[in-house]
Parts: structure tokens; sequence; C-alpha cells
């Protein structure tokens, strides 16, 4: 029960993850790159907001596809086992005895374990599912709520570094702006990001925001040879 | 054996379909959305480098740290495991007849189990692993290969939108030289993708080339209102 409770409560930060880190730092690399490249704010704006637009649109479709991939792949498989049980019971029983023979188990344990599960179909293909092919039977909301929850992390860390371009004049000072603001926010998003997933929060904080300056930093360089 | 070669090329693909359809999508929206607001080739392809190299590191960089933050998160688990076995040994039995419990086998089975698994201590801690936690050990090479597939495919992606603008004059025949030819690669990605997936590959195909469009045609429309 506890693990089944991390795990959903882990789907839904994932997304949020996934949505708000490419969020924060390709609207960010994109702005800076533009920044060294044209003179006015304005299509900077409108590159932007066109990015974010897209980039949303294509995670949030992406993470509903994705979602709902993965409940069709199960279904298929769950299809596929019951089929396997009544069509072949004797090669999946002997599969049955193969999981617990890799652990050592001898011939009369891997026996009795087969004979009492696979008195019940519905546990025996239950086992199939997690234990042979080691899948779990997903959340059936989660791919409607995976695109929300992608979809608009992504628009709300976009925005944070695009809106320096609207209270400056000159993608000069938008960049700069933009570039403290977004470095803090980065830092932010990636200690939390670290806690939640158990990793060493200042280290994980500080590699986050290290990715979100590298793209920046790359973009606004190949833009500038380009510009 | 068959089991671990068709996750391990899953891992893969998954890594190229990630890069791949984010890179058709997100360069090919931006590049559709600046079509309908500058009137200069040269900003959109400033624009589309500057998106596809942050897209690229993001990505790239983001693979690499997800793949590590699973490899550590194994690791600390697996020492977890192997210290509770040395702690406290019954409770982790007891976990083992749990397991077996809830498909139905009875107390002399889950004893009979427990009692045999528990005999060696790294057949325990796998089977801990494996069964109660749900975690399969990461391929430790994955991290980097992740990095490098998912930054290329992004990159390799986003260049075919873009190239329509190379060798138009105006963005509004490049936004029509892209549109068709990245129309026709997502179908054809789609396709593949879906065929690799398992999924019906023409209505893969469709959904995967909807997405891009509609991100496209969003860009396009918030773009030409902001322009």
């Amino acid at each position: 029960m506890h693990e089944e409770r991390h795990l959903k409560n882990s789907d839904f930060i994932t997304d949020i993850v996934i949505g708000m880190s490419d969020g924060l730092t390709v609207p960010f690399a994109l702005a800076a790159g533009l920044s060294g490249a044209v003179s006015s704010n304005a299509i900077i704006i409108t590159a932007g907001i066109a990015e974010i637009v897209a980039g949303c649109i294509a995670m949030g479709l992406g993470g509903y596809l994705a979602g709902k991939t993965e409940q069709e792949h199960y279904e298929s498989e769950l299809r596929r086992e019951y089929e396997e049980v009544d069509i072949v019971p004797e090669k999946e029983r002997q599969e049955v005895k193969d999981v617990f023979a890799t652990y050592g188990l001898d011939e009369a344990a891997q026996n009795l374990i087969a004979d009492q599960l696979c008195n019940d179909k519905h546990k025996w293909v239950d086992f199939m599912m997690k234990f042979e092919i080691g899948l779990e039977k997903p959340d059936s909301n989660r791919a409607v709520k995976s695109a929300f929850t992608i979809g608009i992390s992504y628009c709300l860390g976009g925005l944070i570094p695009l809106s320096a371009y609207f209270y400056t004049s000159h993608p000069h000072d938008g960049l700069l702006v933009s570039a403290v603001l977004t470095t803090i926010c980065l830092f932010i998003f990636g200690y939390f990001k670290s806690k939640v997933t158990g990793q060493p929060p200042v280290t994980g904080a500080l590699k986050v925001t290290l990715i979100g300056v590298l793209a920046a930093t790359a973009a606004f360089g190949v833009a500038k040879l380009l510009g």
C-alpha cells in the first residue's frame, strides 16, 4: 500500500518535473539565443510564445499518447497471457517454475507453487504479467492527467524566462534579467525536484541549473554566429 | 532472455522516439509560428537552430540525468534491502510470504518458498528488489547512451522542418515546403514508431502527424496574433 502510494505520487511529480524542467530550459535558451541575434524584444516574445505553445502541445499530447500506449500495451499483453494460459497451460506452468528456478528453489518447491498458483486463472495471469513480463497495471486516468500536468508545467516554466522580455525594452537587458531570474528558478526547481526524488538536493539543483545555463549559452553562441 | 533483449531494444527505440518526435514537432511549429510573424527566413533559421541546440542539450542532458537518477535510485534501494535483510530478517522473510499470500498460496507453500529463498542472501535481495519494490537493475551505460540517442534524434528531427527555410527565400514558401515535408516525415516516423511499439501503424502514424500539425497550427495562430 505504501509502495503503491509512493508510485502514484511519483507519476504526478515526474510529469511536473518533465514539463517544468524543459519549460524552464528551452524557452530560456531560445530567448537567450535570439538575444544575441536580433535587436527587438517583440520578435523574441513572439518566438518564445510560439515555442511555448508548440512545446506545450507536443509534450502534453505526447504525454497523453505515451500514457495511452502504455495502457494499450498492458491490455494486449494481458489478453495474450489469458490466451496462452488457455491454449498452452503446460508451457505457462513451466514458465512459473522457471521464474523460481532462477532464484534457486528446488523442483519440489517449484511444483508446489505452480500447482497452487495455477488453480486460479486470474491470479496465475496476474503473476505472469508482473513477474514474467514485468508490467504493472497502469492507472487508467494517467494519460489525460499526464497530458495536462506536463503541458501546464511546460507553459508555466516557459513563461518565467520569457517574462523578462516583457518589462525590458532591449534584448540585452531582457537577457540579463531572464538569465538571473531563470538561474534562480532553475536552482529552486532543481532543489525541490531532487528532494522529491531522494537525490542530494544541492548537487541536484546545481545539475539542473547547469543544464539550463549550458543550453542557453550554446544557443546564444550559435545564434550569435549566424545572426 | 528473449524478454531482456526485447526490453533493451525498447530503451534505445524509446530514446529515438522521444528525441525524434519532439525534434520533428517543436522546431517545425516554432518555424511555422515565426512564418506568420516575420518576413525574413534568416530570423526563422536563427531561431530554429537556437531552438534545436537548446532542445538537444536540454533533452540529451535531461536523458543523461534521468538515467543516472534511475541508477542511483536502484543502488540506494539495493543497499537498503541488504541492510534490512541483515537487521530485520524476520520482517523481510514475512514480506516474501506476503507476496505469495496475495496470489492465494497457502501457509505451507509460503514457508517453503521463504525457507529456500532466504538461504541465499543475494537471491533473497534480488527477489525483494524485483517483486516487492518492482525495480529492475538498470543498464549502467544507459545514461550516456540515452543522452546521445535523444540529443542526436532531436537534432536530426529538427533539421528536417528547418531545412525548408534554407532553400526558399520567403517565410511563406518556407512554411509551405516545411509543412509538406514535415507532415510526410511525421507520418513515416509515426508509422515505424507504431510498428516498433506494436500499435496499429496507420492509426499511430495519424496520431503523431496530428500532434505535429496541431502544434504548428497553434503556434502559427498565436504568433500571427502577436506579430
